[in-house]
């Protein structure tokens, strides 16, 4: 089960809540990871956590100017980037093309779709993995094994319809552990956390308790 | 053989292309049909001619200022629209909106890609029809049989992998009657036309010899 | 006193609405336009009201596909045009393009901004009126003089500042005669309204109890 | 005289170009500064070299995902942000909102506009400078003094006629010492380099040379 921790734009500092997921690491068979911002990447990398970019932009070394690179991202210790996340849509053209730009980097990648039909449009790309993110779940309180399970089912089924070598993620309504459970009984590799860790006033706390489970 | 004459926002009557189109019909077998700009709909679809939309914003209908409603354009005479074409680019998940705008105004729907992998990630969104449009042939002299073939095949294969029910395209570098041929060779339904018909001294000549050897 | 009903993609009949106005116009010293979507243009204009675009984009006549161009949107007969209303925000240097447009086209142009400093900046390119759209007032039920009255007051400020040749409109918060007359009392020379005339059962009657205290 | 060199995502090492930066500042009364991407921000602080974001997004601290915020790249050492470069542009309003997160963060503002208009523009918004960028001048060989000197001196004009506390630079044609001077000479209070100090063999004797006349 994959564990990635997207810390955003929160007021909260990355660093720390990478040094919380390192210290919950050895206690639990999940693979962990922590996307920060980039101006936060090399720090959290620093860490030995797995680092992860929240974006990259569609573009190739050379004249842009205030876009996030494949490479600098890669160059600065992440190993893979979240794409066209709910916060940060991309043109399906763009899409195509940051994948592309984060393969030449070596980069994971992550691309995040709201229903079934744009995990399986997602899938279609060749990303690593999918998240499905029903906008029902995003930034709620509902699980998602309460709100609508069959949305993550159905984006299984989509994704693996597509390409069944991409993973697929849960993107949101994950705040426990019997969530993360849920979601890996619906189909789900992996789940997206945001604030439920990130904001925590105990991290590690927070994250142990959501991985604990597994 | 669908043949759209996409009439963009070029400085020509797109009712005198309409008119062309009109009394090149009774002598082809091909399914023709005319694309205006969003102004002229109406007095294009008053020819008699099948008439699309160029496009369609992911609304409904409401508080929304300068947009294309769905809804307006098929009330305009509009059977169908283009979606995503290369002028008129969409993200993800708000061309999966103008999807669903266009099913529950009843048009029918063809949206562009530019690459297989976008082909198929498009026909994962339901649509009757994916257009291939490479991008060096958009806007050239190269027809579409000569640059690169395969390009136009692997977009059938993509297309057929994630739903055979989807139409294919070809929408760029079509510009004699050879090149129609060669796209329905290759194993396109349908091709997109542009200035070698809207802006032609005699469209009907010009949209009669494209046709022709169909 | 300029009063323009912008009927958005509202499910109601812009010709309705445009008879309305002309219905209303022999009894009014205010100036009446309509600004229907881009379908409904030629049909609107045909009512003998005057006519306005609720936007054109920043291109010129060619190779544009699902674009409103100014020229056409003359030709359907619009005399003016909104720009960067709220639903249809546009980048800084693509506004100044689309007043190019419209100038090349001999419309007349409005464009919105929801800050006096933003409308001192719209002011900087040249349109004929800023119209000031207080976020707070969009779309509810506060009229502008409860409101805040100094926005409009400090919007015909900054305004005024940049260029006194530029007219300033309210174009939020007005729903009834008392709020037209506010309006041009904090130094507006015209208002935009929307859903109290374009939805109302009676749009003339709603009209004329809005332009009545002129 | 303010200069600063735009480091894009060009395939050099922004710390070698901000120590170039260091190395040269000794020797000139100008004030050198470098815009390295966000992920190689804090590495470039840590030279001692006056260090500039390229952008930041239109948004406070919170659930935002992919963005680059004003306040972690004030944390990560920067002084200031280019906003609205050609590389970079922004709508109207979130232009304003940047400049708003800019000023909460303490961060210096230049925003870059391509015409005379747009500049006047900008400056109604309340930057603490505007970089003029004539787009024949981007990315080309003209030295603006020789393209349309007008352009620079229309700017500085367009500008103190809005706000005469705002500075003017020149954002682009300025490719040696000579085009360094010319732009003082048109009134400009800076320069904005990029290609020919960051992509030069010996970045410090390029920057040398560019400021050596003043």
């Amino acid at each position: 089960m994959f564990v990635l921790v997207n810390t955003k734009t929160y007021p909260c500092d990355p660093v720390a809540v990478a040094e919380a997921a390192r210290a919950v690491e050895p206690s639990t068979d999940a693979r962990l990871a922590v996307a920060p911002e980039p101006t936060a990447l090399a720090a959290v990398a620093e860490t030995g956590i797995e680092t992860w970019a929240q974006h990259v932009d569609p573009i190739e070394p050379g004249s842009n100017t205030g876009s996030i690179l494949a490479e600098s991202v890669a160059d600065a210790g992440a190993a893979g980037t979240l794409l066209n996340h709910s916060e940060r849509r991309q043109r399906l053209d763009q899409l195509d093309e940051s994948l592309t730009a984060s393969g030449r980097a070596g980069l994971e990648t992550i691309v995040c779709a709201n229903t079934p039909a744009q995990a399986g449009a997602a899938a279609a790309l060749g990303p690593d993995a999918v998240a499905i993110e029903p906008p029902a779940l995003i930034g709620g309180d509902t699980p998602v094994s309460q709100a609508d399970p069959n949305i993550v089912e159905d984006a299984v089924d989509a994704v693996g319809a597509v390409d069944s070598a991409v993973s697929v993620l849960c993107g949101a309504g994950i705040s426990t552990g019997d969530d993360v459970l849920a979601a890996r009984e619906l189909g789900a590799d992996g789940v997206l956390l945001a604030s439920g860790v990130a904001k925590a006033d105990d991290p590690a706390g927070a994250l142990e308790s959501l991985v604990d489970p597994l």
